[in-house]
């Protein structure tokens, strides 16, 4: 059965019969001592709440969190929010489901931006970084990490937090970083370029990103940084006479692009490429969050909600024309 | 007379009779209890300490710090490093000094960075702040404010130390934001450009630089971001039919540039031009800051001193092609 | 029609018809799916939520956020407080409202403490700072500025949150500045009680207080530091043969007075009249503060609250006589 | 031998026999590996070095660093200072000396602030807390405690480091601290008073004085704050009858006066009074550590010298009348 | 009437007829407008909410926080926990109540850790320590400090929250010192074993535990660093020839042993035992609430929840064998 | 040669001919305007400033910093310290030059140290981690890391900074790691103690210690948190079956065992074992920094100078018995 309907079109009132992502499941207690189940059920267009109020504890059984389910509902509306009161629920069975239809996803496009990555790849002139960077970024994607790579989102919640948002950032902080090395004297442009590729290679390994983001248990104890210096240092290791002096320079420029210790670098940037890096990369953090969040601004608004990434409220005003 | 030798080609036994910039002057006394005068002595290619054994105190009447001298004296060598004994000192009387025979200059030239500048003037579309850029960047350089941006340092110590520095910082911030304009939606490609080339514009009467680079005393009570967003202020009120918001929005952004409370801004960067700007200001003046320590390692070094500006020690290496 | 009844005597049962400003206004759906308008209505005294259940829509287009209306309801207790079930809303039209009838407002009284400022103008003995002063609170207060600055609240939230807290907050820093003249040698009594008195004039401007106290956008994006020093510097230029060093050094207080640049002052204080305005002004809105919140104990409590401003709790005791 | 010269008054090429005394000691070898003593010599208005190049070992052995020893020497100047070529060091035995004329004193006299301060037990109607007082402060000053209270420099090098600064930095904040019970509503005017008498009472035991200003072991080990609170409470508990409420809360202001955990205070202020005094310490110490920077500006200069205490250069200027 | 049936063993639809400790009590209104009385009730293996709906204001009289009463009730279920329909409220009158009945206490037994503590007074053998060890615990425990010794939380809410979490943690501490005694040299055995003892006995006054843990007055005014140290000075002035810088060390010990000044210590650890004892001291902290959180960890999981100590997330994970 | 004189045994006059290590070398100008050298000349016991007058130039090409050298010179004594007036030096060719002659050592002994670790590895009872051990600690010490983890320092100026220092930190953590497995209820002892032997283990590469111990570019710019976690990872590869868990959860305590971002973990501790590394570690560390200040201590002296590892002035003094 194909997906037909999406959360952001459902209206008050409307029978509802379609695949959903089970994001949260909940067996509680309603004030009448009665069970019933509480789902969070998500498309890539939205999430809402859905109630079993029949046959709770039997329906709950047959399906998990991060599941692809088949829902029967009414869309009712409750506290000025769209609430499903669900008849019945059935796991999706069978085939490889695409994640793209029920998470939210690069507006870029994957393949595209995959594309440009790889244009990116192709202008390296050095033969070293630009086997490391055939290496980590086949095409086709024909390894795990590569196809990782390509789906990953950039963060569980702050910035890029959708599938191929990595892939995104990672093209975005490519290009710019390829514009400042024809802006300043003494920058290695490839050095550079690889950097940029790398940077956040380690997390394809540290979100999961079956269902609702979350870290992995390697993503919390050891971290996207470390992981990715590690990652590099292990395929660089299979390249035939790849200088043990460049690995480690890429690898400084992997561990240290957040720029400061308390940030979770272990070491802060000692090259000149290690300091572009590490700036671009966070700026391109901050313009998408900034972009992101001006798009859920409440009509007519010109202040955003309380911002927890940038610790302030936003202005989205122009001045007019 | 004109100037002829230069501090960089002086050698030990050399015989000197030229023009110097006086940095510094104290009358000292020797452990044989004669009084002697002590003096810095500099051009655009470097300083060395001067001292007049015989007749310090009278000589030492005949000029203040940050005149320019004639000075006769022999070249010698102590602990290392060129000194001179000096004879005589003259003061140079008479016409406008070129600041730039005695203090260094930007390497890329103080005309061809104002004809880069202008072009970005001319790039603009919006009305005002082209009106705006016209009023603060006159070309020719009429105004008194023109004129000391054309040979303001950037910075006292820290980056863009040199005659001309604000205006090559302020033309590379602006030429990255050029380039990030079409590199990002929803940018407004004028007004970052006005606040790129604008940001900085309070420099010009923050610091002093006709001898040692110094701040004046409105440099440290006001500082120049209030000092530039008052004079932006004032140059709008000038302008008819300029309107309120825009005034508003580009002081914002000078204000903001440091991006941080404790970096001295008084409002952190809300609106997405401004949160550029800062994290490009920010990137240019590290970036800057990185090549100049480089071009002072000693021959064979692959790490600088220790840099106060980082707080941390940087590394010249680059992986071997 | 006048305001009869006030929130602070209204009980439970009571039928109510009278003015009220609404503080806030949200169309909602109750469980059973049906849409409800929640207001808060306030006056000086007090406020509490109301809710239409009848012909929710059509009475929610009648009137906005910050309007006074006229309240036709019956008071009931819900969860322990008061809250009103509303029959109808009909918007007060026509004149000027007394803001002072439905926010709150300083205990000292407007009148009084405007006369106690214009004493202090009186005493200063400098002709430019006296006549600056003059120009900023005219008396009567015949300029925009002026009636504002009797009005304005002191903060949003944090300290003098009421009508007239501004200037009650300002006539007791200046009076503490007075005393300090006396008390301490070098200090230039004019300057000191000049640089008082205008220290916050920038919040005129930063804070809305027509209803629910708010930032403005200029508030948000410049602040009351340097909105405050800029009105100075245009007030100053209107006044013939005004000293810029005078200018310079006011305008440093204003800047200044926050103490630290984490707290929004792009300088900190380096003269002595500022650094003693900086401790009084921050110690004035701690002791203020401290008052408010013991006088919202709860009866026989003698520990408050926990404190956001001081990030504690405060303790009321006194040792017994 | 009554002491004639003092340093500040002492000229090149003076044969000078006086009593000094001695802030340090030290035997050195000179280049040509000779051994020499190098004496810190200080009176009341200044330090000099003192060097004996003959005898140097035997001289070495008569006195100590703190001892009064007459000087028999020859003023030179060296590297632009005063210098003593010293013949000959005599100890001077015998009875109690003046600390007065050999350490810094406050210029308003200790007799006078002492009356000052009486006068503010006096004013005190509080029995206990008055009782407290003159047990502390008994006149005349037959305790240990209160004879070290009135010679006891306010700090080793931050503010009020002279002899009597600890009276005169007391008397200060008492003075203030009297005016602002009289401002506010709310103040316990007694409480708020015995704190500021008793708040740096641990000082008497913090600092030795006798020569050059130093920590104790005690002072270092345990602090002024702890050592205070506990003095007081030893005090309190030989008054009868004196309540533990009343204890606890004084302690409270000495303990808390600091304002902040990271500047020493085991607890922040949590009462009215302890909030005040904690302004109004911190106030005295900024204003007086300002007024003894300007007194010290060199000749035509408008700012100090760098000042740890405040992390800034401190600016004199006032505004021209 | 003993205490028969406990909460963790309480299940759904059973009828409750037991003693428990009150650990709150509000008087709220229901929706219907209906008083009603919730209450916290507990005993030493969990709490639930039990609500009065029949003649609340009357029952409400009976009894008052922390008391402990024999409620009647019926156990239903509401959103998912246990809750009390409560019919009946008595208060139970008479004789000292158990503590260990109503509140959490430590598994390790209150009588084998006062042995534990007993035996480590005995293994010292300098005289004065023994002395002033014996003075603070004596055996039996006849002094109203050491009974609070034995009962009293080690924290509110942090770590060791529950009855002997005091002695518990002290007996660790002591422990691991006594070990580190025999591992690092030129450690003094006796003053660590004992600043070991004695470091938290300030927290027999700072916290009361007759029902919820809470802070006391003096607790938040003063600390249990200061009041540990002022007891122990108490009691070695009882004690004959007590040396003064044995106090002096010891005092220092317990002020510094949080390490920091931002943690509340108003002396930083100077002494090598102090320092050792610091570490040890907040290494047994995180230990054991590291333990209490992973005793918390829901059926299955892996990580905790977010553990506000530590400001992270916890990981129980070890790997397999 | 053999090594026949030690610094801390040569007096003023004696005449020198032996070995030195090189520490540092630099040619110097004599104010009379001569070329002289400056040596720093170190062996185990201290270390001199030795200074070649005739020759220097030709001398100076003989040999480079950290060479041994045979010195003929004869000691004098210059500003109180013993320099050496070099007539001649000779470069010492030849086999493998003991470090130990030359450098400071563990008191400890390196052979006992690592009989100690020995004992470590033999009582880890999970066959993988004693593999993992096995492997990094082969005995005898047949790899290049096992040899250079025998010899290099523990740290370049801040503790243990010796040859040898570094394993006597690791058998000193792991000592106290195994009481504390005993001590503490669910611990996993093996895990905890294979921990503790592996932590620093990217120290033998991250400081050179040929002579002057200094930080490795490696060493600077992946730092030893990262070389260790990715060394045991690449030892784990090699073991067969070596659960990925297991290395995840080492790796975890080599990277988090800083216990805080700004120290340089790019992850926070977050198992039980991680914990108690992160304070024992650390513990260790402040205790022989404490016993290594305390030895330097003057003569008579019961304070330390300041120690910038501390930040602070330590203190021996010890309760007189």
């Amino acid at each position: 059965m194909p997906k037909t309907r999406y959360m952001k079109d459902i209206k008050e009132g409307e029978q509802v019969r379609d695949l959903f992502l089970v994001g949260n499941k909940a067996l509680l207690t309603s004030n009448a001592g009665k069970p019933y189940l509480s789902l969070q059920l998500r498309d890539r267009t939205g999430q809402v709440e859905g109630r079993v109020w029949d046959r709770a504890e039997e329906i709950g059984k047959r399906f998990e969190r991060d599941d692809v389910v088949e829902v029967s509902a009414v869309a009712i509306s409750y506290q000025g929010r769209i609430q499903f009161k669900v008849h019945d629920v059935r796991r999706e069975e069978g085939g490889a489901r695409d994640l793209s239809e029920y998470l939210p996803v690069t507006r870029k496009g994957i393949d595209p931006l995959w594309r440009e990555l790889q244009k990116f790849v192709g202008e390296v002139k050095d033969g070293d970084l630009k086997a490391l960077l055939s290496a980590v970024f086949p095409d086709p994607p024909t390894t795990d990490v590569a196809q990782r790579f390509r789906q990953a989102p950039g963060g569980k919640t702050m910035h890029h937090d959708y599938i191929g948002g990595l892939l995104e950032h990672t093209v975005s902080v490519a290009g710019i970083c390829r514009m400042l090395s024809a802006h300043y004297e003494g920058v290695d442009a490839d050095l550079l370029l690889a950097g940029a590729m790398l940077h956040d290679i380690g997390k394809v390994h540290e979100l999961s990103y079956q269902g609702a983001f979350d870290y992995t248990d390697e993503g919390r104890l050891l971290g996207h940084l470390y992981m990715g210096a590690e990652y590099v240092d292990r395929v660089c290791a299979t390249l035939p006479g790849f200088p043990a002096d460049k690995t480690m320079i890429v690898k400084h420029m992997i561990l240290s692009h957040h720029g400061e210790l308390e940030y979770g670098s272990p070491k802060r940037p000692k090259t000149l490429e290690a300091i572009l890096l590490h700036h671009v990369e966070n700026m391109d953090a901050k313009a998408t969050a900034f972009t992101d969040a001006i798009a859920e601004l409440r009509e007519g608004a010109r202040w955003t909600d309380y911002q927890r990434m940038f610790e302030r409220y936003l202005f989205s005003g122009k001045p007019g024309k």
